[in-house]
């Protein structure tokens, strides 16, 4: 059964035989927990959370009001479709194999911006997923404007070869159609329909379960943190057959079972007004509207120029050797920010070059006395104005919005860089009440809620720069308790944002921030400062519940005393009643230090 | 200073015209936390892991017993020289280039067998990271057996393409030579000169730390789990400058400062027997070699085919249009493990589908049922012989040699399966005596060693299943207190080995491993056989502490005793004294139970 080597050790010559180019479809292929798709639920979660970024670029990059429909069908036991579609500006057509069905393809890699993309992997990588688990091919609807029909693409990858192959290919008459639904669910007013827009549509190996890392929860924490989004989202659910059959079997559809029903629904259905809306006996239909709350865009962050402190000395010499300019001089203030043309001249004078020496016949010792003169040149920080922090309000009233809670607060931090890349952290903290809050409790570790450049991170927390910073705070000294190495205890809910125009991530699956020393040290600093706040609330709240129990020890006595008052000065029950009020009224006027 | 989004949203066509290719290189030299290089610290780290890897793989795919020397010498404050020489079976030299200068190149991929590598990345990582921070070539020495000569090439990769550029290409009169040195780093034996070998150099940025993340230990762990290997180690330092040009500056060498010396040194100085051998004033040289425990080479694991269990529908279509065989019968039962001709009928037969039909010109619908078939086929599990764990015998001497501990046990499971890969885990606990240990405490967290394959994983602790498996336990049923959602406070170490064809890391810098369900149940049963262990132990411990506890209760009355009986019965002091005695040896013979 098993392959043998083939008779003895290996030579030199028989190990060279067998060395061969891996293409990245194959790599990410046999590695695709890296990219988010090493179990069906976690699966169904990224191909969402891909496509969703991918709509939200588009609109933002093109200056629409993003709406956006999320739609989970479930086709078999195991297997869903997964529809996103979007009023986006539209693909034009021989971009749609590229973008759909090619690793390492897009706009976003060799650009400075903010946005949630930026790798050129996620939504191939869903398909990629697709294809691997049904054989099914990724379909894409796109209509760009003022076109007359929308283009519908069937696609694959070749893995071998990390290239698309078109299935089908026609034209359609299609508009993005987007119907709100109200509390109940049913459909509220007219359907929205857009001119343009995209739609994407896969079939794969999945599983819908509720909680923490859901979809559901992905799609609500969207809808927090992007005010200006209106997101539909609905989930079609078949019951599941006879627990004998599980795992082997396609779904057998069964008579309907309300409490099936009840289990496969959304979470927390209270909270977001659900409704389940049965459309029939062997399927459930719940779906939700969240309609944006803002109707103001973002800001459309700024692409940057690479700083010179964040450019290693390889990176320099690559783009000395890339750059049109036709002096060394020009190549500094024109490829770099925060270089004028006279910082670019003392460069080259501390560098001892000549600043029209041509850029690419530039040699390595050169290279190295340039980078040196950079390190050594003092220069303004990188611009600050390409990132769009979700800002101290709208953190608050997201957090309001979720929770019932004594105590709020938000910081947003001023920008700060790492390897020559602007970054800005915001945090939000809410002191809830336990038992208004499933899952909160003063024995419970705090909830920490992550997001980058406005995106839900639901996986790996053990793996994230912001989880290790929340850990590293010492909550002690603002009143929670914490064990050692460990997240503080306490019916503590934490929000932690980075908006950055590169935002490192520990994966490909882009769940976790890596650990990056000026990054650790933002968020600390946040953390502190909401820390102190949060020690400030729960010292007030102690005294106030010492005066409260000192007051209440108090008032157990004043009927005694006006007893003893009544023996002593003869007074009718009436004046014992009056005395009584009279020393309750004292009590409540006097300031009950502690 | 931003580059502006040349005025107004973009449409569907701007956005076209900026699409692009992204380079597998470009992509991990922007990404390269990714494969570990995201401080100078980890990056020192990462190439040591990366060259001692592929030299351990190469001498024993080629039958050699593994003899590896690691230098490291600080060439400026920031910069280190990495120099890792083995006795291997060399390299022919047409495929130096790609395997140093190519990102994606190997043979260690398309293959399920144990190895180290696995991925066709690491070592041109670390070289594309030098060629990043200094700018520098990777420097390659390797002489394959008869060979007149040794070629020593200088490679870089261009990012752009992901294609290796040869700098340098001569012949060199060269043979890998390796000098022990005695406990005092002395020079203890004549040199051991082998016929053929490899050597790579890289220079890059790069910074020594001692601890629990740094070189030092990876060697000793290295040496630890794989006792067939000998491995020189020596570690050259610079004196550091001056604090104030830190970060700046470079090296400006000093005169000698014991002080500093000792501060630069090997870790652990006692335990490990090192002794610095000073050859300058502004420079320290400490080595150490780890000689070898066993002369036997551990068994060759065999390589194997597919299990047919473990593939996914689109991985099944690709196999069939990929086989060289003639029939879908004959590609069943020829490329996968565990099926027979017998079973390839069966298989065939339950998907309806003729056994002698052309396996390239099979439809969707076809590939689905076959697909169908193999599920509800029962079939042996996948072959086990293709792993080779470290053993219980060995761990339990690792463990011992590591640490003064009360209580040492071991478990190797039974191997298991993931998506269709064979894997073993194993555990080894000690229970340490804390005031012997440094960093181990009543009060502190247990500390957890990981390996994957023979490799020690010293970053990312967090992000692994290891860790999650461990924190999973539920420990104070074994004696040890443990917060909530964290690891469980003891002097314990914690061993944990993970053996496979394919080990699913968490990210390309291999230290973390993804949490399969299958991986984490093992995990789980390895660690829970080791806690009952460990509380039968620490039961055992506590009963003899209270018993001891109790008998020097009971000691302390005996005098008093003596006495009143000497009252009593007008006793001799001589007569009392045998009575306290006697009353002794009673005690002592009764069996105190608690």
């Amino acid at each position: 059964m098993t392959k043998r080597n083939g008779g003895g050790p290996a030579t030199a010559e028989s190990m060279a035989s067998k060395q061969r180019d891996i293409s990245v479809s194959e790599f990410f292929l046999k590695n695709r927990h890296l990219l988010g798709f090493d179990s069906p639920r976690r699966a169904l979660l990224t191909a969402v959370k891909e496509a969703v970024d991918n709509s939200l670029d588009a609109c933002e990059e093109g200056g629409i009001l993003p709406e956006i429909a999320v739609e989970l069908e479930q086709i078999a036991e195991s297997r869903f479709r997964v529809m996103v579609t979007d009023n986006g500006p539209g693909i034009v057509k021989n971009q749609i194999p590229k973008i759909f069905a090619k690793l390492l393809y897009g706009s976003k890699f060799h650009r400075l911006r903010m946005s949630r993309g930026q790798q050129g992997i996620g939504i191939s990588a869903a398909g990629m997923y697709g294809q691997l688990t049904t054989g099914a091919a990724t379909r894409i609807l796109s209509r760009i404007k003022h076109a007359k029909t929308a283009h519908s693409l069937a696609v694959q990858i070749d893995t071998r070869q990390n290239k698309p192959a078109i299935l089908s290919d026609t034209e359609q008459d299609w508009l993005p159609t987007f119907q709100a639904v109200n509390a109940e669910g049913q459909p509220e007013g007219e359907p929205v329909i857009s001119k343009h827009g995209t739609s994407v549509s896969i079939e794969m190996e999945a599983a819908y379960l509720r909680g923490k890392q859901s979809v559901d929860e992905f799609v609500k924490q969207c809808a927090i943190v992007n005010p200006h989004l209106t997101l539909h989202y609905s989930l079609k659910l078949t019951a599941k057959p006879e627990a004998g059959n599980r795992g082997k079997e396609n779904l057998k559809p069964e008579t309907g079972n309300l409490k099936l029903r009840a289990e496969g629904g959304l979470s927390d259905i209270s909270a977001s007004g659900l409704k389940f809306q049965v459309s029939g006996f062997s399927s459930q239909v719940s779906s939700v509207t969240y309609v944006r709350a803002v109707k103001e865009m973002p800001k459309i962050p700024d692409e940057i120029l690479p700083h010179p402190h964040g450019v290693e000395l390889g990176m320099l010499m690559q783009m000395l050797k890339d750059t049109e300019s036709r002096t060394v001089r020009s190549a500094l203030s024109g490829d770099f920010s925060r270089v004028s043309a006279q910082t670019a001249l003392d460069i080259c004078v501390r560098a001892g070059i000549e600043p029209k020496t041509n850029p690419t016949r530039i040699a390595h010792h050169e290279s190295e006395a340039l980078y040196k003169a950079i390190q050594d040149t003092k220069l303004m920080r990188p611009p600050t104005d390409c990132l769009s922090p979700i800002g101290e309000a709208q953190i608050l009233a997201g957090l309001q919005k979720e929770l019932k809670a004594d105590f709020f607060t938000a910081v947003t931090r001023e920008p700060a860089v790492y390897r020559g890349n602007p970054f800005q952290i915001e945090i939000g903290l809410a002191y809830a009440r336990p038992a208004e809050n499933e899952g909160l409790g003063n024995e419970e570790p705090v909830r920490v809620m992550r997001f980058a450049n406005r995106v839900p991170l639901l996986y790996q927390p053990g793996a994230c720069a912001m989880t290790k910073a929340v850990t590293g705070v010492n909550w002690k000294s603002y009143g929670l308790s914490q064990p050692k190495d460990a997240l503080p205890l306490g019916p503590v809910v934490i929000l932690v944002h980075m908006a950055s125009v590169w935002v490192p991530f520990t994966s490909e699956s882009k769940d976790a921030i890596a650990s990056y020393g000026e990054i650790i040290d933002e968020l600390t600093l946040g953390l502190q400062e909401c820390g102190r706040r949060l020690s400030v609330f729960l010292h007030k709240r102690h005294r106030e519940l010492e005066a409260a129990r000192k007051r209440s020890y108090i008032e157990l006595y004043i009927p005694h005393l006006a007893l003893g008052l009544k023996d002593i000065l003869k007074l009718t029950g009436k004046e014992e009643d009056k005395i009584v009020g009279n020393l309750k009224k004292m009590l409540e006027k006097t300031h009950l230090d502690v």
